[in-house]
């Protein structure tokens, strides 16, 4: 690798606070575009998708890359090998928003890589492979309910029957690609054949407190968590919450409450994360026993065999409460999704890196489950996909207090650089991709 | 007493089953007016209660009664003995109704007396006070939110300001009386002189399911539970439910959820009522650990000491748990009324009445508590004051599906006829009235 080595530690880590701060600047900037006046609101084909893909095109131009839009409106960026034959690996994450969103959820693993890009242009550093950065266009799902659109269209895994999918204005896919100068019809050509790449690497907030907690600027995700999602309705008596005897009440809310508690106890026991997030209550008046309850329950983990098991125990000890108290349960599943390993190799490099950047003082550096979903999931399907987080703020996420450390990001550019130094490019880890 | 004692067994059982057809009959026909043309509604000073006061008079007329309507607004009939200084005692309950209200709560207490009238008119009995009984104008203030406002008239306990309390429309308690022909400053003019009374007998549905389950058709009414009334705001910590740990987590929803279930154990170790009829969950999404809930505590008992107690209790373990789950909680109490106790005389001789008719197999007839309020707690600042309770369906009330069978009716008759027969008037009684 013909890196530049005179820099001294100094000089680099000089360097990596400069890009580090251009980064935080990167990030407000782009946070400012948005459908709302009020807060960040950036949906997938809009005039605000367009802005923030001419906006990363410029950033990347600047860093001397080629860029070009794909079929489905993903923004992408070339740093070009010289070596003949050369394949890439690909840096990225989404552009999109939720609404009221963060300006790092997704951003950060777009910007980031250009800042790279830059530090290995200050180091005149050639690389034997490729580096693509690639903005997607949709992993939020806010516009049109499906998510990852930008990514998925890249493993041929779109289908037919999206085009009908419509957003609020009753607007279709179809016709909202149609009018941003795209075509529903066209997005295969986005595909990109496995052979060509050597991997992905997705950097990420870690949209939760782990690594605030152990007081880690970044971690290595070792595995994006499968999630079953249920809804549940239990029924009772309604009744005086003056004339029932406690001994013969059948109070669906007590019933309820003993499920969360045993949801809960069931999810450490098995190290899942299990979430009762929504309830209600009926009929919800002061002085009548609750007759009926409904609740859904959240489930993940990184190994679908242990969260299923979990499950299983739970459903059975809910079923048992119910029983026990004269209630009726009926029980729905309205969402399952498997784990994604993330690759064996990318995860020991980016550790390898984590270590001699020296951010942790532990023998292994510290890897962490991603509980939410993740561009990296669909790419898992085409190439060895990675994650790296980036500590922030609380864990506050997909609201508009998320804050990131300049720091923490000064930190991710150097592994992220240790990283492509040390590249292992030799063998094709695509092919060695599990799933 | 100069009840004419010739009759069969069976001869009167016979007239009591005749009564109580007639009673079912009249509930029919009083709960047909409506201020809805599709469910029962029926409030103060509208002209629905001026209907239910006419026909209810029309019935008490039939009955030999002299009738008159008070400065409230509640009708009255009197028996009237010819003894020489003659006391009344009084029978009775309310003509109002909730909102989509049963056509037996409140009115079976009106019409049932108004059936034992018929009853000793048949028998030819003389007695030596008089029988009095009040339709009560306001119990459940559906229309201006502050209950018993007919019986609470009887012991001069309104107030000045309520003139101005407001219906839905904005009219003033004030200006309806004066609509209706009432005078706001002249309520006063229904206070009834202690000394006057014997007593107040007020019979009433259940509400509650304790007599379906002993299977008896009436059961004496010991206390009125004192209730106090709580809410309480639970704060922890919003997150993603996929990303932050179960160990660190703050879900103010299953703090909230372990509170429920130390209610109701607290509850039932102390035999007094606790429910949770109101929960809200913030922000309530699938996907987000609560952040935030909101729930409201009833507790009701017969001893005050003993509730408040149990509550007491119940608040130490609350803060207990919200502070092992790094919880915030703030409560606030938002009502409490004292237990009343229903008079021991009234109590043992309705007992002794309940006993004579065999409504029971035990030593002692069943005697319960009222969860609910009553006319009879108003009443009981100015008389001696007992309640008979007669078994309604499932405990239902409050819903048009309220419902009680004429066998039950003919039982509760009986055991009127027998508590009349035997009353003991000579003591008397106002004077003994603890409280």
């Amino acid at each position: 690798m013909a890196i530049n080595r005179h820099q001294t530690v100094k000089e680099l880590e000089a360097l990596l606070d400069e890009y580090a701060s251009w980064v935080m600047d990167a990030c407000d900037e782009l946070g400012e575009i948005s459908q709302s006046d009020e807060y960040l609101d950036r949906r997938y084909l809009t005039k605000e998708h367009r802005a923030a893909n001419s906006l990363v095109a410029y950033w990347m131009q600047r860093a001397k890359m080629e860029t070009w839009q794909d079929s489905v409106g993903n923004i992408w960026g070339r740093r070009e090998s010289k070596e003949e034959g050369a394949k890439s690996l690909v840096f990225g994450s989404h552009l999109d928003t939720v609404v009221n969103g963060g300006k790092y959820d997704g951003m950060l693993g777009v910007i980031a890589p250009i800042a790279l890009m830059n530090l290995l242009n200050e180091l005149d550093c050639e690389l034997p492979f490729h580096i693509d950065i690639v903005g997607f266009c949709d992993e939020e799902g806010t516009r049109f309910g499906s998510t990852l659109l930008g990514s998925r269209a890249l493993s041929c895994k779109w289908q037919t029957e999206w085009a009908d999918l419509k957003d609020e204005q009753g607007i279709t896919l179809r016709q909202a690609m149609d009018a941003f100068g795209l075509d529903f019809d066209k997005v295969v050509s986005a595909t990109i054949p496995r052979e060509t790449l050597l991997g992905f690497v997705e950097v990420h907030i870690e949209q939760g407190p782990v690594l605030e907690q152990k007081d880690l600027p970044v971690g290595t995700v070792s595995a994006i968590a499968g999630a079953k999602r249920l809804q549940f309705t239990v029924e009772g008596m309604a009744g005086h919450a003056g004339t029932v005897p406690m001994p013969i009440r059948q109070d669906a809310l007590v019933g309820t409450s003993e499920m969360i508690l045993t949801a809960e106890k069931c999810a450490k026991e098995a190290n899942v994360l299990a979430t009762v997030g929504q309830l209600n209550n009926l009929p919800n008046a002061v002085n009548v026993i609750p007759g009926k309850s409904q609740f859904s329950l959240d489930i993940r983990s990184d190994n679908d065999t242990l969260r299923d098991n979990c499950l299983d125990a739970m459903l059975m000890q809910f079923k048992e409460i119910a029983a026990r108290r004269a209630l009726s349960i009926d029980i729905k599943q309205t969402h399952a999704a498997s784990a994604v390993s993330c690759s064996p190799r990318i995860i020991d490099q980016l550790q390898a890196a984590s270590l001699t950047y020296s951010i942790s003082d532990v023998d292994r550096p510290f890897t962490l489950i991603s509980g939410a979903g993740h561009d990296a999931m669909a790419m898992a399907d085409i190439c060895d996909a990675g994650m790296l987080f980036v500590r922030c703020e609380k864990g506050i996420s997909h609201h508009p207090s998320e804050a990131i450390r300049a720091e923490d990001v000064s930190a991710a550019l150097g592994v992220l650089y240790e990283f492509l130094k040390d590249f292992d490019y030799s063998t094709d880890i695509a092919t060695t991709t599990g799933s």
